[in-house]
């Protein structure tokens, strides 16, 4: 069985209001070391009996028809292989 | 430089209706082999001058007590090491 794990983040130019919002929650919480708060979304896609090139195929699919947004967003997709017995 | 990439997922047993959702949009864009979708949060936390045991204790306390329920959501912490020259 493969999961795709895909993280899609905010381009790094762009303004994430959203860190922000965290980062400022984190240092009245008292955890002042945080320079940097990016906020981004994981996607888990588990596919059926099908091969690694082909899951990499749908999820590269996945991404530029519907899970991130090119002008703003980047993406990362990382195939898990899982064996169950 | 330490960056915290930090997976914030629903757990197992946990109804996903946002994963079902983009399942059932994926499969109308017409990927199909895809058995299961889980939706998650992906939040990176750049520190600034500490050490991988520190960032490591505090990515742990900012997940409880603030970017992780834990009544219903699991979380991963990865540490990230860059240099930049």
């Amino acid at each position: 069985m493969i999961t795709a794990k895909i993280n899609v983040t905010l381009k790094s130019g762009i303004l994430d209001a959203q860190g922000k919002t965290v980062q400022h929650a984190l240092h009245n919480l008292g955890i002042e070391d945080v320079a940097e708060v990016r906020m981004g979304k994981l996607i888990l896609l588990t596919f059926g009996d099908i091969s690694t090139e082909e899951a990499m195929r749908l999820s590269e699919e996945a991404c530029k028809k519907m899970l991130a947004n090119p002008v703003i967003e980047d993406y990362e997709i990382e195939l898990i292989h899982r064996e169950s017995h």
